[in-house]
């Protein structure tokens, strides 16, 4: 068994972040695997990491003209330049480049191919109305690359030092970001593991990656309510699985199910799991329901708990807080709680279900009219004439004042 | 909701292999996905399939010398040439290439670095001691690349056309296989998606490659049993999941349990799943246990069923089938059927438990000494002076005889 040998030596040398602790497949499992792994993180400082003073820049001979904003379609068309950063198991992470948008020249073998060692971010920078660039929460996107990058045997890297060089990437490009508001530039670091041997093992090379991509708002016209089907016969994630970080694996499985759903004519899929039928996460968002309770009629805003089959989304921790600061004084029960399918549906037909959305990065929040389950249309308390619910508009609007730096607040960083 | 809609244009364009009907979340939902699969592939025909008639050779100008068979890695060198078929949703697939080993030059925003779409087969050329080449089972590999790369919406390929240009590749290649009994040359098709936009789809364009590597035997000096941890604290595959397909995405997430196993001694980790810590399979092979029914004292061969969390490996099944033929007259029961971690522990303390062994293509058969669990060490029937059981040995013997075409048999098939 020549090449567990190997892993067990590479781990020496790597200080790989690694779980020390692990006793049962649950919940609280998952937790410590977390903070084991910032634990021992810190073992692989040894290694030189991530350093924004080496920085490099190499500029495009050929600028390229940015795209007219009316034609923008999301994650088509990039900027002039890309982030490049490159780390071994021997040297750690090599001083980073910026340089012009370009190719990755890479073998066959490498293990990116054949073992989906992939982690990603989503995050955007927006033009304020001084003409500023600012990143919204750019720590978090930090904070949960680290924890995807570490769950696949990839390094972690410095957020502070990475988030520096990405506002040099933003800088540089910023004439590619519209300044109309709902407009921004899509940000997609990306880490990959680069070593050319078929040996499933951990990654002894990485490059980590950052392309940028003009984009705009999703609903150009204003909100557009949206149709879900409830998906009971495939599965997303798991207790004990890594359905709870942002990495590739979690994504190209989830295609066919979202087809079969567009086929019917919904344009997303909402993920149930387990006899139960929770409530988990819609295709590329987080789900919140605004509800009535049964008993007490009190108003409680929803959304399913971080148990390790649930992403953990930058925006669902933004409409949390807000709802905790701004809704909860009105009287709004705010709970990271799991719900079934078939409550939510009683819900429904009981008149207390007052309204559902998605929560992402691309749309902040995404209004939903219908969810198909079990061969019902369940109402999600939108009028006929209405295409978003209080609730959605509010967070919305909240959030994007933050992101455009109308209302002051530190989750907006200016660049 | 722009990119779903392409979605669904997309779906009707490609008749991408879709589920038609899928009620439950369970075994036989699993398997009329398969069905439902093959079935509307069919739809796709009308795009051009591979036509290896078409196959165009480049030949290298700088071959190189092969390794000296003692050096050789799993996985690390590669021929001097590749296969390389491209697809695309409007022009099917496009004229099979052999080509000099090159890299592949890919835009950072290709889909398959972002989403893992990839799949993958691994399978092996040998030399007969009449100098002819020849593969094994090469049906069941082709037949499983197609279930992979239907689940992730990338195409599907005529199996048939892809061996005959595989054929060719090895021909080409064949001065690289060592002719030594246990020697072969590994080769890897792998298709990834490469379309170049971040919308979350199912990709309109693709690569199939396929890339030699010669190697030597897993256990050169004969076998070597091995010690497994079971892992109870990460859950590798889920029922409604995609464990059952050979996608990268199965891969990455196994490497930390690995790993973790590698730090206290274990060669590789043993995945049970669920409450009942069902016995699934061990990091890269199927997993068999020969034991004695308690009840009847029978001579048992399990292995776990194919219900959608293990992986359908082609030794798996030719065990199995070998075991059917040639260990069933002679008293054995052969079971595809689940077995809980505390049943095999309960064997092996009441003197029951036989022999256990892993299977998979790099090895054929891996004896296992013991499994550690719940903080005790599971003998797994090995004396101490025994590195393998006398099921391996047979089943090494009898498939390698195949293989190398000592014994006729159509799964060895003659290029």
């Amino acid at each position: 068994m020549k090449s567990l040998h190997q892993l067990a030596r590479r781990q020496a040398l790597t200080g790989l972040a690694m779980p020390r602790v692990l006793s049962s497949q649950n919940i609280a499992a998952s937790r410590t695997w977390q903070r084991a792994f910032s634990a021992s993180t810190a073992t692989a400082s040894q290694l030189p990491g991530l350093d924004a003073s080496k920085l490099t820049i190499t500029k495009t001979t050929t600028p390229k003209e940015p795209m007219d904003s009316k034609d923008l379609v999301f994650g088509k068309y990039f900027t002039d330049h890309m982030l490049s950063m490159e780390w071994t198991a021997t040297d750690g992470w090599h001083a980073p480049r910026i340089v012009p948008y370009q190719n990755l020249s890479l073998d066959p073998a490498t293990c990116v191919f054949h073992y989906a060692f992939e982690c990603f971010e989503g995050m955007k920078a927006y033009k304020d109305s001084t003409g500023g660039v600012r990143l919204f929460r750019p720590n978090k996107n930090m904070e949960r690359l680290n924890k995807s990058s570490a769950r696949i045997a990839l390094p972690t890297v410095n957020g502070d030092e990475l988030t520096k060089v990405i506002g040099e990437l933003v800088k540089l490009d910023s004439r590619f970001i519209p300044d109309a508001r709902g407009y921004s530039l899509y940000l997609r670091p990306t880490m990959i593991g680069t070593q050319k041997t078929l040996g499933v093992g951990p990654p002894g090379s990485a490059l980590l990656f950052v392309i940028a991509s003009p984009v705009g708002p999703y609903y150009p016209t204003g909100f557009k309510a949206i149709d879900l089907e409830a998906t009971d016969y495939a599965v997303r994630a798991w207790p004990g699985g890594v359905g709870d970080k942002k990495l590739g694996a979690n994504y190209a499985p989830c295609i066919l199910p979202q087809l079969e759903a567009a086929s019917r004519g919904f344009q997303q899929n909402l993920w149930l799991f387990g006899e139960e039928e929770y409530v988990t996460e819609v295709g590329t968002m987080n789900l919140f329901i605004a509800m009535k309770n049964k008993e007490t009629g009190q108003k409680e805003l929803i959304t399913a708990p971080l148990d390790g089959t649930i992403l953990e989304g930058v925006t669902r921790d933004s409409v949390l807080t807000l709802a905790r600061e701004r809704l909860a004084p009105e009287g709004w029960n705010i709970s990271e709680r799991k719900i079934r399918m078939s409550d939510v549906a009683e819900a429904s037909e009981e008149g207390r279900l007052l309204e559902v959305f998605g929560a992402g990065t691309a749309a902040i929040v995404s209004p939903v009219r219908n969810i198909s389950y079990k061969g019902k249309m369940v109402a999600c308390g939108l009028k006929k004439e209405e295409e978003a619910g209080e609730i959605a508009l509010q967070m919305k609007n909240w959030i994007e004042g933050i992101q455009y730096g109308d209302e002051k607040n530190p989750w907006s960083v200016v660049i």
